[in-house]
């Protein structure tokens, strides 16, 4: 096990009818308010009424940043951050799923960061160290996690890139996390979301580090939980506690319980980046399409015992002989993700040609360290076969 | 799953080697620090000499409260905050397992609680809202938990008390867990310690509310981690990774992560503080006497599910009849426990006859919940039972 800091205080108040405790968990920052939200699905299920009326009569000041994208633009964090500034917004409070909240956090880094060009702090990457307006948020989506860490993830539709950045100021004071909220999510983000937990969880799974058993048996325990629930709420999208179980999932996922002390550098996500910032895809689905194709690549001698361990463990697969368990578990993630009804190959997503790929493989290296810290280091040709691999549906066993 | 809060603010530095820190974690809180350790194992190791060295070359000044007991008594409490009241202490640094740490979160909450009576503060139980001196841990044995959460619990051999108490002003501010300073932790501590671990959470996995499978699954991962983690430790105290995996699982166990969501009263941890405090047995020796017991009296066809659960996830019992495979998991503990070399029965702790039994549950009932809220309500004739059941050897088949 490698030494790791862990210090994670975002208060989190899960569960349903709490919303009243929202105007004393903005107040100890002030009460000039930035509310930042999406395409408007708040305003359908009620969600942004109940807000803005309760703030209103508590006697808060608001302003809006509305129509974040499902890939936030930098140029909608300069948008938020002028708001900031003009305004002296007190507080940020971004309403919605992953999306919403790291735009929301972003602006909050970027109106205190001195910086002129929001896209200046993001190529920063993970060492932002300045200050950052408070920020609290009121999830709706269960997938990135967002709301319980120090990252937030940026695109730049000019230049065709998609990056992580962050820093500790960034950690969200508060977050509210009502599953109700997630009732009207529908089947595809649903499945997209929960696509994104299971990334996230499998990404911090496979490292080459070892003595990890703690961080090890917590992430299969959190798949199990997701892949069970996920099940349910797609089938019964109002199930209170399949959605409150993958709402603290996608939380756990990535608040550092399930990374701490392994360290490497993830796979699936930066290949992902790349087809969102060419294509502006969904993320999840990206993952979901990725994710079995990149096992199948990074299969060896070397990996074998832990892809074969992931597959009993998570799938419950008896067979012995490990390359063929290991495959069983690779077949039981794409099927299963079939049956979630996601799109399992690049052209169902609109990418229908290749034309693309030895630029996004350039990328995919030039923006991680994924050729040299990931758990099998990948170069282009690999991120390129992975890619290939993709384009028809696959039979791994 | 019920509605809670998350909101557990320690800053943990996990790993070896990272003693250099420590002036640093304690000068945000000033210059004037109190030293609580036990029995003068950390002055055997060089731990003591490592620490006092440290802060005088960087300026610190030290005062000590040495000498805290296994069972930490309410009189070393009143010693540490006369040490604190007089010399006007910043911030208070217990070094050692879970005893010297409450001691030390005791004493910080009750130099500042304005009370006469250290007694007073532990009988308000959970209720505890005031002030604490700022703490810092440096954590020696992997058991309580208490390096991260905002309990303690106190003994009063006048009146023959043992209770928890505690607030969120008490919870440690910056926690160092370096696995290397239980290397020398002996094979009856390591045993107990690692016992008291799997009681936490059993007593946070076993209970009535249902739709927390993210919380089971992650609970029966860190079991597996600790049963694990536990053989090779016994075999090989130096075993870093064992002894990492250990410690983290200790704090992980109660901290909020296994318990949030579920609710209810635990049930063996108010039989066993009787014990302790009739007795001065070792906490987590008499945990793994009573929890077979415990488990055995409550299986029945409402807990009978939840049990062949346990049995399968945590034992790997693939037999299919619940009420077996159940009593095969609780026989597996105890199987466990006895390959430790853990006395399993009350007389070979010396408790030589059941003398004490009758006041003994009487105070289990009167200092807790049990008989409400517990995952199987106990009156005083179950608890009495289950003391008589810890006897004699058992057999669960």
């Amino acid at each position: 096990m490698n030494n790791f800091n862990f210090h994670v205080t975002t208060d989190i108040r899960f569960g349903k009818d709490r919303l009243e405790e929202l105007p004393e968990a903005l107040a100890q920052f002030g009460k000039k308010v930035l509310l930042v939200y999406g395409g408007g699905s708040i305003k359908k299920n009620g969600l942004y009424d109940r807000v803005t009326t309760l703030l209103s009569e508590q006697g808060f000041d608001m302003w809006e940043l509305a129509g974040v994208e499902p890939n936030p633009r930098v140029q909608t964090v300069k948008r938020g951050a002028d708001l900031c500034k003009e305004h002296g917004i007190d507080v940020v409070l971004p309403i919605g799923g992953g999306s919403t909240i790291d735009c929301g956090k972003a602006v909050a880094a970027f109106a205190l960061s001195g910086m002129d060009d929001p896209w200046e702090l993001v190529l920063g990457r993970r060492g932002y160290t300045g200050p950052a307006l408070p920020i609290v948020t009121i999830l709706t989506l269960a997938a990135t996690g967002s709301e319980m860490n120090v990252g937030a993830v940026i695109s730049n539709p000019e230049t065709k890139q998609k990056l992580g950045f962050g820093g500790p100021s960034m950690l969200p004071s508060v977050s509210f996390l009502d599953p109700t909220n997630t009732f009207s999510v529908n089947h595809y983000q649903t499945a997209a979301g929960s696509a994104d937990i299971l990334s996230h969880l499998m990404e911090n799974y496979f490292s080459r580090v070892t003595g990890v058993d703690v961080q090890n048996r917590i992430t299969e325990g959190l798949m199990r939980a997701t892949i069970a629930n996920m099940r349910i709420a797609l089938k019964t999208p109002a199930d209170y506690d399949a959605r409150a179980n993958l709402m603290w999932a996608s939380t756990l996922a990535l608040n550092g319980l399930t990374g701490v002390g392994k360290g490497g550098a993830w796979s699936c996500h930066p290949m992902e980046h790349e087809l969102s910032a060419f294509y502006d895809i969904t993320h999840g689905v990206g993952l979901a399409i990725l994710t079995p194709c990149w096992m199948a690549h990074v299969l060896n001698e070397e990996t074998v015992f832990q892809f074969a361990t992931y597959a009993r463990e998570v799938w419950g697969i008896t067979e012995t002989v490990p390359e063929l368990a290991a495959k069983m578990g690779i077949q039981k993630l794409y099927d299963f993700f079939k049956e979630c009804q996601i799109p399992m190959t690049l052209p169902e997503v609109g990418i229908k040609d290749e034309r693309d790929f030895e630029a996004m493989a350039q990328q995919a290296i030039d923006h991680s360290s994924i050729a040299t810290a990931a758990f099998v280091p990948l170069q282009k040709a690999d991120v390129l076969a992975i890619y290939q691999a993709c384009m028809t549906e696959s039979q791994f066993v």
